[in-house]
Formats: structure tokens, sequence, C-alpha cells
């Protein structure tokens, strides 16, 4: 419009990088960060990661270069998260979990510059630049931090032909004065995510400051994080960086607290001592929580808001945590959608509706949040939306900001996923007829048999119901007649048993009879770091049974 | 970064459309608005808004196009906040105090090409319509918004040249199936507000789609407005589209509580009708509240968050407030900020300091809100940043995405508001050694006398703190002597009396003797309807007074 005028004065790039700021601004004196007895005001955790930024700057990094961490959730990689996009540069934050072939695999990939690793990790990324070394490429350098109860010592790595750093001393080598880089373009990426590998081929994830800017700000608004919240860490924070919470509590002004591991009793003693107002809950901690034993329970000083995300809750699970005292908000997201995408917003009418009945309302995935433009059930062939009667299956298709900017090195594989102008989520889910989203599977897990499309999670939340199953993962096992049948791997609860039989019995009393297990395996069920199953170890484990015996099949 | 690609899955142009899209996908059930007996959902006023933004468009209006609204706190108004954005138009809320020959000026200065028009304000319309066919200008289109209880029927002006359209009929012949017209940019411009005139010339501030809705989203979170929010209308939606939480409020999917009129009486019946959560408070609307007959007052059904804005408020009005059960945010801007642009952000260890100081702290404008980059005080030569100790003045500079676009065809005054890179507020003020910025005058209102610059807001302070004073004002007085002396416009609360010798003596008691006013006049103070004192009246006057007789300035 005539008049209009774009300058400073009226136009910045949206980056999270102006929460620390602002937080350090407001509320200076306040604690950013608590790890065991080591505390951080916001106005430190700016000067740390202004003076860090400032380090990398001086060790050479440029703007686009990638730095990697391989750091659990200690005061550190929560700077990571600031220092590293205030130098221009994109943080890669790895699995903590993996094995140095797959740090090797992953620094090759994003041709990361420097690897920050805590130094319970060094192993691996020793064992990663051995690989890399051997295959004759460029290396990373490496900084190590130390314990927080130690004071910075030189580290030697004698016959290592690399420098290593150490993290508390090369932090120090920075400068306060550095003039922070911001993005020229809020399109500019902040982080690379490898995606965790339910599958076994990893994609490395691009996300945007103005995504994360805005991801973060819908983080908060979905939980009802009002400014000054407690926020416990559970969730890793190399996992789309916390589900953006990393950035999202800086722009509260809140207080972290870091774990380093993820026990029930850290849990219920840094909500008790910190009276924490907010956590994350993947799979794993809920579960953790459920079954603490009675000595490592503590009362909790006031409701904790729990986002739950990273599977679907069984209703059991939900309605556990809520007598616990923990109000849960479910959300759902993906790597691609720097987390948090969707969620069951809670309406004031189900308050009064049984307990069973809240639970299974509000295991469903709902609707998109502030900050995606929209969620949506479609069929992946004609885009149609499906009907909204709680029964057509079709994918799950998501649209707005907060959608990854592409796969790195993968523009075939982007352009896959955005096919059709949508971000294509590969899960299968219905409408019901409220709008909300209910997801039924992966589309690369649901079995057909006899024709028929099984949802794996229906037939899980029948296991999980039953009062010795800790865990159950339901995959296709190969069928001459049926084509697929469900197959269960259970893990039983300490001190509870259960056979094949009664398994499949009870499945039988809860589910139409094609839906139920044919056979149970009892075993271990194989985790992502996040608490996901790795259903493809399963399914490989399946095909390897062969189809049943004919007398089985036709029980 | 290699692999990243911008298409409609991942990159949406900002807009607050989207949020009232959201509302209606997941609260359509919810009520929206209501207005006495008038209740609308969710999903109505989407369908409402769509029909409206379809009709807007069958009538001619085009991407760009000006359709002003004289409208007060009715839910047309608010429909027409998302309706005229989705017909791709700007809206120019009118301020529903001006007379005809203003709002000929600003309709020809906007080139509007329709006029939604509430009937009790028909006639200045037509008196405005009148004085621009009499300058033969192209006139709009008029539409007469008739009240609620009234059943829609034609609207016949005999002898008028032009249609005259009724808004019910009008908004049913748009069609439930348009397209919604997003913007192409979010940069395009959303409204043009014209600054209310504490100064004779206004000016039309264009703001930006992506300023207004991350305006929204700021004076959510400043106000800790979880969702589901019950906002009484008391501050006008054609003040900075009410302080942009038309839109903020369709944000959290909450429930609008539209007054046409303010009355103290019509405050406390719907705060306790509908458990109203959240509202505004201009000057005007906490005087009305604290001074309210007891008769009048009902005890609030929980913690009422009000956003105070548009004046500093004096220490013993927010204290008063509190003691009723409001929880101030006070909250600082223009209408070139969008509204809100910085809030004093409550610090915990304030709560136990004694109620005078807690409130004296509130008192202050405090820093940037979320949404906006910076703000500071700043020498406005030198553009040096003035020390954070309470004392020295500069002017409140303002940088960040919620700054307006321009003024509409003045890309002078843009580029001079502009200069060096940050929006000169044209406010002086102090920075105290938190870093919280304090406002001490209007650049134009400050008195400069034997070259002492005195705060007339401060001065102001002390004459609300006199028993008997409802409403002050302090203005500089042509001095032969001294340049200028304070002259103190009083109004005093009914059944109270004082002299102009006690007050100025009262106020010798509370502040150095040359900032304590010399000259007294009791009256009546004018207002602009956002509440702000037109100073400039009373300057007028003050001047005609001339120089005070030498025997009372030496006093």
């Amino acid at each position: 419009m005539d008049g209009s005028h774009r300058c400073s004065a009226n136009y910045v790039p949206l980056t999270p990088i102006s929460f620390l700021e602002r937080s350090a601004a407001v509320y200076g004196d306040r604690i950013s960060l608590v790890y065991g007895r080591v505390q951080y005001t916001w106005r430190d955790t700016l000067q740390r990661c202004t003076r860090l930024a400032s380090a990398l700057v001086r060790t050479g990094i440029a703007r686009g270069d990638v730095v990697a961490a391989l750091v659990p959730n200690i005061p550190a990689m929560y700077e990571l998260h600031f220092a590293v996009p205030m130098a221009g540069a994109v943080l890669c934050s790895l699995n903590t979990r993996h094995d140095a072939a797959m740090v090797s695999t992953l620094l090759s990939h994003s041709e990361a510059k420097i690897i920050v690793v805590d130094y319970q990790l060094e192993h691996i990324v020793t064992g990663a630049i051995k690989a890399m070394s051997e295959r004759k490429e460029k290396l990373p350098r490496v900084v190590i931090i130390q314990e927080y109860d130690q004071p910075p010592s030189r580290i030697d790595r004698p016959g290592s032909a690399l420098e290593y750093l150490e993290f508390e001393s090369f932090l120090a080598s920075g400068k306060l004065n550095f003039e922070i880089r911001r993005p020229r373009d809020e399109l500019d990426p902040i982080a690379l995510n490898y995606t965790s590998g339910t599958t076994s081929r990893p994609k490395g994830v691009i996300f945007s400051h103005r995504g994360a800017y805005l991801n973060s700000l819908s983080a908060v608004l979905l939980n009802d994080m009002c400014s000054l919240p407690v926020y416990l860490w559970t969730v890793p924070m190399f996992h789309c960086n916390g589900w953006c919470l990393t950035w999202g509590v800086a722009a509260q002004s809140g207080t972290n607290i870091c774990q380093r591991n993820v026990t029930a009793k850290e849990i219920f003693d840094n909500i008790s001592l910190h009276k924490v107002t907010h956590m994350g809950g993947a799979p794993t901690v809920s579960n953790m929580i459920i079954n603490a034993p009675i000595s490592e329970q503590k009362p909790l000083p006031r409701e904790v808001t729990m986002m739950s995300g990273g599977a679907p809750p069984p209703s059991h699970v939900l309605y556990k945590l809520k007598a616990l005292g923990f109000r849960i908000v479910h959300s759902y997201g993906l790597t691609e959608t720097y987390g948090p995408a969707t969620v069951c917003s809670w309406k004031p009418e189900w308050d009064s509706l049984p307990q069973d009945k809240q639970a299974k309302l509000n295991s469903r995935q709902g609707l998109q949040h502030i900050g995606l433009e929209a969620a949506d059930v479609k069929d992946p062939v004609t885009m149609e939306s499906v009907p909204a009667d709680g029964k057509t299956m079709g994918e799950v298709m998501l649209r707005g900001n907060t959608v990854m900017s592409g796969y790195l090195k993968d523009l075939k594989a982007t352009r896959e996923a955005f096919n059709g102008g949508w971000f294509r989520s590969g899960d299968l889910g219905v409408k019901h007829p409220d709008g909300y989203i209910e997801l039924k599977d992966r589309s690369k897990d649901i079995i057909i048999s006899g024709g028929e499309n099984i949802s794996t999670i229906e037939v899980e939340s029948v296991l999980f119901s039953h009062p010795s199953v800790l865990d159950a993962a339901v995959v296709g096992r190969p069928d001459d007649h049926w084509g697929e049948t469900p197959c269960a791997f259970v893990k039983l609860k300490d001190g509870c048993s259960a056979t094949e039989g009664e398994i499949i019995k009870f499945c039988r009393e809860h589910l139409p009879h094609y839906m139920a297990p044919r056979s149970v395996v009892f075993r271990d069920l194989p985790k992502t770091s996040t608490g996901k199953t790795q259903k493809f170890i399963l399914k490989k484990e399946a095909k390897a049974m062969g189809s049943l015996p004919k007398r089985v099949s036709k029980l």
C-alpha cells in the first residue's frame, strides 16, 4: 500500500534467538537452567550462548555450517540450541543411542564441521571418527563436555591426530561482545534432525528459523503454558529439539530442569523439589511413571501438564496418569513437523463424562495446533478428504509453516513427501464426526488379512488393557491363506504370567475375530531412544516365523 | 539447504484468518459471540464471515480495496474483522465519536469503497457523504446495521441518489462456498487505522496480515490468556482492532462478550453473568470501575485479567482495581505498534512488596512483548541508548514485526517515523536499573520550565492521589520568566471541593517546588473516544491565559 516501507524498524526475520534475548532482558535474574546443583540465570544463559557462538565462529564456523551434538539433557545441550544458530550455523542433534557406525554415517551425510559430545559418549564419537578416517573423509573437530562438578581440564588423547577441545574452555574462549549472526532470511536452516528410525534409513529433516519460532509458540500455546513455567526435561532434546520446547521454554522465560537420565525416582524427585508445571511424556516416560514403585512416588505439589506424544497412549495409561495428578495434553506429530503438529484439544463438556470415555476421546490425535494450517485425512491417490464417519481410513496429511523445509540432499524424497501440496505423514487414520483425527496405523504397519484392514494400534490397545501386559506390539505374520494374520509381541509385567492361548482368548473377547492375534511371542520389545517400538525388527522376526500351520489358523 | 523445497505444504502467509478457521474446526459448537440475547458459535461465525466476504466480493470489492466501518462493539463489528480480510480487502475501522466532517475526510483519504455503519450512527455517514458529494468525490456504498432484535428490512432513503443496503440481507446474499481470498504475501495490508487524534492531524496506519497475526498471539501471551477465554469488550474494536484481541480471542477459541455501551453496571453484570476471564481497561474504563456506586458493583466470580493501556494508570488506580479482584497487566503501545507493544512483566518477587510499591513498579511500561524485537530509550539525535539509571530521559523507540507498515500515502512521514531503523514513538521515558522503561511524557507535552524538564505525568500522578480529584491533566502555560510553568486542569469528584491554593499546596508537599502547578483550572477534561485527554485543547487554553502575573509566579 502506498506509504508502506519495509526496514529494520518493522521487519525482522522470525527466529527463536529473540526468545533468549528477551528473557535475558526481562527476566535476567531468574533461573533458566537447573542440573543438580548447577544453576544458571537467563542473563548467564545469554552470555554463555553468546560466548559459545563466538567460539564457534572463531574456530571457523561459517553461515550454514552444521554443528553436531551427541549430548543428553544437560545444560550444554540446551545452550547449543541457541549458540549454534547465533553463530549462523545449523544444529544437528544426534540420538544418544546411536552407535559409532550410525554416528559416522550421519556426520558424513551432514558434513558436520564440529561435533560436541558428552564425556560418557566419547567412545561413540571416537569410533565414528575412526570409521570416517578409514573412509578418508574430512573429519569434524571434537568438543568434549566434562561432568559439571569437574574443573575444566586439558583433554589429551595421545595418538590421535585430532585436536580435542574441552567444552567449558572452548566456551570461555568466545567473546561477550560477539555480534550475533541472525538469519538473513527466516527460512534459513536452524536445525537438522535425522528421523529416529522406525525404519532403518534415516533422513535429515531441515528445520527453518521461521518454523522453529512458530512451532515453539504453538507448543507453548497448546500446553496452555503461561509465563514462567518450570519444565522438566524427560523428552530428549535431540528429539525434534525437545518438541521445540528448548526454544519454547525460553519464549516464556521458564526454568528448565535437566536430567541426565530419566528414571521414575528422578522424575518424582524433581517435580516435588522444583514444583514442575510442565513436562513431556513419551510412552516410555508415562509407562515409567504409572508403573513406579510406591517408594519412588511423591505426591505432585500442583497439577503437572504433560504433553504426551510419540505414540497414541492407550486409554488406561491416560486414565492412570490423570489419577496421579497429571493433566494430559495429547499431541501428535513427526520429526517432519518439528514435533507437535496436532493436539486433541480438550472440550469442557468432556469433564462430565465417565473416565474411560474421557480417556478414549483424549487418546485421539485431534486437529492442527495454532501454527499449523491444516490437518486432514485424505485418500492418498485422489487427495479427497475422507468422510468424518470415524470409519473410513485415509492418510493423515498436514500443511503449514511448521512443516519441514525438506530432506537434506534428497529433493526427490522431499517432493514425494509434499506431493499434492500436503505433507504425507505415512500414518493412516480416520476422521470422527467432531472433526478430530484418530490414528489407526502407520501405512507400512497396517495388516491386511483376507482383504480386511487391521489397525495394529487397535489390537495393541486391547492387549494393553490385559492386566498382565506391560508392553505390546502387533505386526503381520505371513499366512498362506489370509495373506497376513496379526502376530502379537508381548512383554509381561514383573511377576505376572499368561499363556499364548489366554492372550488370544482375551483379544477375541474384545475384538472382532479376524482382528485378534493368531500368534503371541513373549519378549522384550526393541525400542528407539524416543520409546517407539521398532516394528521393522519385529516384522522381520514374524516373517522368519513363516505361515502358521493350518490347524492353528483355523482356531 | 540442498533438499529444501518451498510449497503449499510448508509455507502459508501468516494471517489471522487461520485463527477463525481453526476455531470453527476445533471448537465449532462453542459460543464465539454474545450480545444480549444474540449468540453465535464459532461455526456460525465462520459461515457468517464467509458469506459476508462473498457478498463484499460480489458487490465489486477487489484485492486491496478499503472497506470502512463505523460500528460500536457489536457482533457485526467483530465479523468485519475477519470478513473484510477474507475478501482480500482492508478494514478501516473508524472512531465512533468522529463527526461527519472527520468521517468524510477519512473516507476520502482511504478511498473506501463501502462503509458499514450502525443505525445509531447513520446520520454521521449521511453527513459525511453529503460533504463528499459536494466535493464531487466518488461515494462509497453504504451498508446499514439494524438493531439485532429487528427482522432485516428494506432500507429506503427517499431522495438519496445512493443505494443503501441492509447488513443482514447483504450478508445473506453471500455464498457459503466462497473461496476465501488469502493474502498473496503476508505483508499485504489487513487494516487501516487512523490515529485517534491526541493531535489534530490523523494519519492512516497500515497493518499487515503478518503483523496482525504476530501481535494477536503476543497479546494472548502477554495476558497469559489460556485457551477458551471469556473476553469482555470494553476497548473499542475500532481502536487498533481492539488491541489485536479481535483476532486474538479467535486464536484461543474464546467467547466475545459484546457491549454496545460501556457502563460500570454493564461491566459488572457481564462479568458476573458470563464469568469473564479477560478484558481491557483504558483509563476511562478503570476509572468507571473504581468509581462505580456500590449498588452497581458485583463480586467477581473469578479473577479477571485486565490489560490496562492507553495511558499509564496512576498507582492508586492500579491499587484499587487489584483490591476489587482484577489482575492488572500493564501494557503500552501506539496505533503504530498494532496496540500493545511492551508489557510490565510481573516478577514473582514483587508479590511480597507493600501494595503501593507494587503499584508503582507495575505502573511502568516494561519491555517488549514476545512479538516485538526490541524496546529501548534512546537519544533521538545520536541514537545511543540512555543509561539505565531511572533518570536520563530519551525517546522510547520500538523495533520489530509488530510495527506498522507505514502511513497511508505519506511515505515521508513513514520514513521520518522509521529514521534510524527504529520506530520513534514520540514518547519520552527513562530506563530503570532493571531495564524496564517508564514513560515520562509525550515529547510534545513535556514542560520546560527554567531549563528543567517537567514530566506532566509525574505531576498528574500527584494530583490523582489527592482525595478530591477525579481527573487531572497538566500542560505548560507560557511564562515571561520561566518560559513555561505547569498549569493543572482538574475535575473534582462529585460532592468534593478544593481551592486552587489547596491543590497547589498539596502538590508542593509531594513534588519538588518547580514541578508543582502554578495555576489550577477546574473543569471537565476533553477526551478522545479511547479515554485519552486531548491535551492539545488544554494547551490552547493555557496559551490563551497568557503569562502569570509576577506576584503569583513568585509564590
